[in-house]
């Protein structure tokens, strides 16, 4: 994992920025743990007290902070997003090894293109498509007739049932299941009558899902994840979802058979979304929040219940199950005050 | 995935209900998305609007509506019902191709059933057997001496750990581990001490469970999930649980230690229920709802934080913390009111 | 699967404990179904009435019910504790079988212990390092230069990303991911940036980790799991968060990027804990809370709404959006109250 080196001067060149002093960076690192040759940033005036303290080669910081060190540095408008880029132009992702397996097992009419790589244990079976410079890693399960696009990258034991759309520069972590049939039964007198899932998963481009996330096919109609979209681990997305383009949402959060999300919406960790519902573009929802009703107006939307010492938390929760009656007595003496006061006028 | 056209007549013949007018239909489809060839249905009046439009070849539909269209139909009681015995047929199951893929690692004193098919990559152990008809497809994991009824369909990367019992026409979806350990230890002086896990996991008849759940085996007794019971993607059943027939659980449902679930109970997604617990038949829970007692009565059980816009909450929900303090004040505000009263009397 | 038996006296004399009567058990079980052979306990003086009906050969029971019985017992001072040592005893782990899978594919510079099992369908990268006597169940996928210590146990289908430490006597069920990317990105003109994850994982000694539980790998320092701490299944565990020593924490919890937790905690399932906190030592969390704010005294924590039956719920939870206005109406009550009061005088 040999790192090239470039100099700030460079990379200035590239990305913009105003460039004072002048090092050779080959990695990127925080405040405190960077090294010589390490370029950290600054994404906020409060960390100068471990800028002052950083042993890092250059830093990356704000016009306001321009002059909080004597280090070489890159003085820009976006640190953070500065930042990014330079991480990722040091860390490009791995180029696919052409070549498949010889422990694959390919269907005779799969189309694999000869520029992607196929790992040891691969499954893909009859008709499915992988794109150019697309890389299937190890113990990877492809379905029939699913159709993944260029530079797509599965990391090892990613499944896909058959019949599936997935666009390009996916980047799918291990243990997502993309696919699998919606929980879709009709009740049939005491019994569950299982409803065949003929739709499919229709993914976008540059779209990534997070370890052991699933997305259930649509029951008829597809399920839908557009693009941009990025899902953390551990996400459940029901049968005929649909999530607008460039949407992230955080990880355990799960979302029920038929809702519509918006574009560009934010779902913080542990939330859920109840099923048949649409969320308008530009939503933000609170971790551990559940959306019960449709939203319709972008905006911030919490219901979480505060945490507090065990004890304390006792003695409040209790009323809860008796808030109505604390509303009715409030209002009864309200009026009983009125009564009060006529009678003492 | 050619499908084979059926009349109407055929389909009422079979199944029941009335046809007006008749038609050939191949597959099901929504109201929306069907076209010729497609039977659709009417699920509800408030849908009419859509059944105005709809370009599909026939459709079912209830008594009530029965005039709703001039479009070829089938009147029947249940239009979901009917509709998912229709969906059913038109879609049937995939047939186990027997056989076993060369790359497949079998112990020898397994007992492979010879109309079974065993894809590639899959793994079994040391006496376990499976039963006619089943399909373990590629990259499985079945356990010693771990037995799988007739009929199973295993989606890939299925884990089966040593010694479970699962019972006919169980569908697992990819991801899903039945037996791992549970979650037991004692404390020994600041550390953990591992219980070994010795109990199985025994599953009925007729269950399907849905991608990445997981089923620990028991501690010492089983963990036993009974007929027609249906789970859905990442579910937790701890050791020790026990889940009542038809039985129906939505995604991301937690279930701890020891907890016994009744039959023909219907749990909302991201639930939870706390262990050692008693759950009696019928109950309906909601989603994001955590149960802590056991409940001995059927009906409807909830406790939801409902959500609002962020400032909003942030308002409200910080009296949650001083409930206990409000209830007291409106105590000591009605004795005050009663002195008050006596006072003007 | 022959159990070896033994003695009550061979037990006292490798556990302690006072031997009163003497048998031969050869398994552990529940007083429930324990029979002839096995050796059962009594945790609480509440089971006395099973404890009169067990067919077990043998119980472990402490001083106070040491006279509940006439069976061959051990008497001790903490009978849980003895029964899971008698019963680690009675089960002892699976011993490695050295060697090599012929359908495992391994980098011809990975170091392989030769004491190490490696199971079919495996893959070792580049420079990954194995170490005595571990096993790799079934489908494992190790990456490149990570690093697993003696004595660990991989179930099947357990993905290790590259760059990872994990240490001695690791457990780590199926599904589980350790070292995928977290879930890092920049907000660049409406599209997400993706930052690449470069630190690692590193796992201390004697660490479990339930089935499909998630752990990432570092933004640009290390996710870190330390000594002791045991994870139960679906456990979700962000980027650069750090686990205490010893802690314990139950299935469905999601932890949240940067978060520190202290030793010696335990955390109910399905609670949560957001980003960039710092949680004391010896904390205990309820299931099923969100902890936004750090904690530092040790202590226990809960926030969890209570359920009811659905209709009580709802009458009671639409006044949690008004509850700042019930605040404010009670005080302008107890205003208009020293109002009439002060009249009265």
């Amino acid at each position: 994992m040999e790192q090239t080196a470039y100099r700030l001067t460079d990379i200035a060149a590239r990305f913009g920025g105003r460039v004072l002093g002048d090092a050779e960076v080959s990695q990127v690192a925080t405040l405190d743990s960077a090294q010589a040759g390490h370029i950290t940033f600054l994404a906020s005036a409060k960390y100068r007290a471990q800028l002052a303290a950083t042993r890092a080669g250059a830093v990356i910081l704000g016009e306001s902070d321009a002059d909080a060190t004597s280090l070489p540095r890159i003085v820009c408008a976006q640190p953070y997003l500065y930042f990014a880029r330079v991480s990722a132009f040091l860390n490009p992702p791995a180029q696919a090894v052409a070549g498949i397996h010889p422990s694959a097992v390919i269907a005779a009419d799969a189309q694999i293109d000869p520029t992607a790589h196929i790992g040891p244990h691969v499954t893909i079976a009859a008709g499915a498509q992988i794109g150019a410079r697309s890389i299937i890693m190890a113990g990877c399960s492809i379905g029939e007739h699913t159709v993944i696009g260029e530079d797509a990258l599965l990391y090892p034991r990613v499944v896909v049932y058959h019949g599936c759309l997935l666009g390009k520069r996916l980047i799918a972590h291990s243990g997502v299941v993309i696919g699998a049939d919606g929980f879709g039964m009709a009740p049939d007198a005491g019994r569950w009558l299982k409803i065949p899932q003929i739709g499919r998963v229709q993914i976008g481009d540059d779209v990534e899902i997070g370890a052991n996330t699933t997305i259930d096919r649509g029951a008829l109609d597809d399920t839908v994840i557009e693009d941009g979209v990025k899902l953390d681990n551990q996400i459940q997305v029901a049968h005929n979802v649909r999530i607008g383009a460039h949407t992230a949402i955080a990880g355990c959060v799960g979302i029920a058979g038929s809702t519509s999300i918006g574009k560009h919406c934010r779902i913080g960790g542990s939330a859920g979304i109840l099923g048949h519902l649409h969320i308008a573009d530009n939503v933000e929802i609170s971790s551990f929040t559940l959306i019960g009703k449709s939203i319709n107006e972008p905006g911030s939307y919490t219901g979480i219940y505060p945490f507090s010492k065990s004890e304390e938390w006792r003695r409040n929760a209790v009323h809860l199950r008796r808030l109505d009656g604390l509303a009715q007595k409030v209002k009864m003496l309200q009026q009983e005050i009125e009564v009060l006061r006529g009678e003492n006028k």
